[in-house]
């Protein structure tokens, strides 16, 4: 009975304490991919730090992250096909479905009841419940003779829809979940060859497929999908290439500041400038190698670019209004990701081969946290919930 | 001893059940003001229920709010110079100063570490420590001869600065609190006379103060501040008005959709387009009465108008694309304020003359929940944490 009792006063004692540690917002929470253990680190911005770490999350590599609406659950995308609901409050995996053979990505719809993901194997689009993670549209990417297309560059748009790019057919699909009992798709033909990634712009209006295939990018505009794709930059793309690709581009990190898109060219040395009006390009940045990533700070104010191997220690900052570069960084060898916090006062980097998560000052670029993270690519945090397209 | 043991087993039996309640994402949450009762509701919009009330919070005519980065606090700024911490997870006062005998709004700085109120009496600004709502600055808006200027339109900026106007004065100041012992303050004089509120746009680039004692605005761009404020809109204001005006627009209010700005004219029953590359009037919309808040979906692709009395029991909704009303709904007398989730699928609608807080589908306009609130006025949804300005 001593025992017992004495039991009961510990339990009663501390968890009270215990309880204490619950209370928590999740707008400044974050997750980064450690893509060679298949595990996450929690991060928090507010003091940056680590929270803590979730493991048993399959094959990372190229993985990607969406989260539930109330920013309490991210919804992992990894290359085996594997979806898994993680809830970063509790720090554990809530649920897990292995929804096909081999995936490259996914969205929440605008009112996050569902999840989409894209597959290569078998090619089409899977869509689940944001809650159960139960199937609740199976979209098989069928085309011509009855054959099977990888989907690429899938994203959600406004009004509860999912638009997705067809590698191997060359078509643009927009799947309307406002029924989700009667998913209505509408498919848009011979928009180029081999789309192989896609971007929606941030107001959800223009969704923009790149061409692995041929040069220029095809441009959708889904407050008039009527008018169909059109093509656009007739220039960018492997035509005009004048050294070897070590990386095709992320399109996802194309940076749109005030009416000018800043995107990657592909095997050069620049980045591109273009009137978002017009659609055409009206400049060119020299910059220190091949671009991967093109992002914006949150105010426009500032495009960050990092590097393809050899050049892939870098990060160059660049002025969007005087087109000049700020500053150059040397965060370490493999660069891999870069996130904006919500406002952008900072920004967190993946340093792959130095196994380093840092965190820059985006006014005085000094750096103000440097954590030990095993192999680190993607960052994600939080207030991605609340933005469309992402 | 039979009682205590009950009293334990009871205490153990049943806390983990209240330990289940507590994890909680706060991205989907928010507060409406209870005008009348110095009360806040908190809501969420997953399942658009009302969660709790919290009470005690001083005079809340005219209040509004901003959220910690976390999401997790909201800082609600009363009429009656209170100052109040609300933790919106636990439903309760976190701390509270009355820190001025009348005050009109407030801003949270870039990096959330500050919360500046602005002051009527005495005029100017004061800063608090958003953790601990102590005094970090005092910043009297002193002009002329010593005289005390009633300070309007606080916002925050990039690189955390926060900009106000000076009604008195008509100036525009402008505080860096990168070092937290040494603000720095840079005015702009002669801005026009009697500034009486502000906004500013969405990339934190153009400062815009409305002018109650002449025609026109004041227009300051952040990124250039050594070209110093220019008047646009010359016709703006007072001086065209042909009906009495009920009640001066909020400039919060603006909606900024692609490239054209939405703002009520004042005293009219219009609402103008403006260019913002030209910042020059492009068109003129009719609608049902004096508009009041003019607000963007955060697509972009609508805005939403309520109207000053009489005509306060309307909504009118506006294409942006063709500038063609959509449709009209009538919610009730008195619609004083909305607020769009943050991905913009539903809209939140306070109907204080007859208690009730609506929710809308963006998409169909179906009314999606209807809950009786005493007097609702303002509601804010903790999105509004990650927003530059909000």
């Amino acid at each position: 009975m001593r025992m017992r009792l004495f039991t009961i006063i510990f339990l009663l004692t501390f968890s009270p304490l215990l309880n204490a540690t619950e209370w928590r917002g999740t707008g400044d929470l974050g997750v980064v991919v450690e893509r060679a253990d298949g595990s996450l680190q929690v991060i928090e911005t507010t003091g940056n730090t680590i929270l803590g770490r979730i493991e048993g999350l399959g094959d990372l590599s190229h993985a990607s992250a969406v989260f539930s609406r109330d920013e309490r659950f991210a919804y992992l995308f990894g290359r085996d096909g594997g979806l898994t609901k993680v809830d970063i409050l509790q720090r554990k995996v809530a649920a897990r479905v292995v929804q096909s053979g081999n995936s490259i990505g996914g969205a929440i719809s605008q009112d996050g009841r569902l999840v989409a993901v894209s597959n290569y194997e078998p090619g089409g689009v899977r869509i689940f419940d944001a809650v159960s993670l139960e199937m609740v549209a199976d979209i098989p990417a069928t085309y011509g003779d009855g054959k099977q297309s990888k989907v690429v560059g899938l994203v959600d748009a406004p009004g509860n829809r999912f638009v997705f790019s067809l590698w191997d057919a060359g078509e643009i699909w927009m799947v309307d979940m406002s029924d989700q009992a009667k998913p209505v798709v509408r498919k848009f033909m011979d928009i180029g060859l081999q789309p192989y990634d896609a971007l929606i712009t941030p107001d959800g209006r223009y969704y923009i497929a790149g061409l692995y295939g041929e040069d220029g990018l095809a441009l959708l505009d889904l407050w008039n999908p009527d008018k169909g794709p059109r093509r656009i930059l007739a220039d960018y793309g492997k035509g005009e290439q004048k050294l070897p690709v070590y990386k095709m581009p992320h399109l996802e990190g194309w940076a749109i500041a005030g009416k000018r898109l800043f995107i990657p060219a592909v095997g050069q040395h620049q980045v591109l400038v273009v009137d978002t009006d017009s659609w055409q390009e009206v400049g060119r940045l020299d910059v220190h190698g091949q671009p991967v990533f093109v992002m914006a700070r949150p105010d426009g104010r500032q495009v960050w670019v990092n590097f393809a191997f050899p050049n892939n220690d870098t990060l160059q900052i660049i002025d969007t209004q005087s087109l000049e570069l700020i500053t150059t960084l040397k965060p370490g060898k493999g660069v891999l990701h870069m996130e904006f916090e919500p406002r952008g006062e900072e920004v967190w980097v993946s340093v792959r081969d130095i196994d380093r998560l840092q965190v820059y000052d985006t006014d005085t670029f000094s750096r103000r946290a440097d954590w030990p993270v095993l192999k680190p690519s993607g960052i994600f945090l939080t207030s991605r919930a609340h933005q469309i397209g992402l």
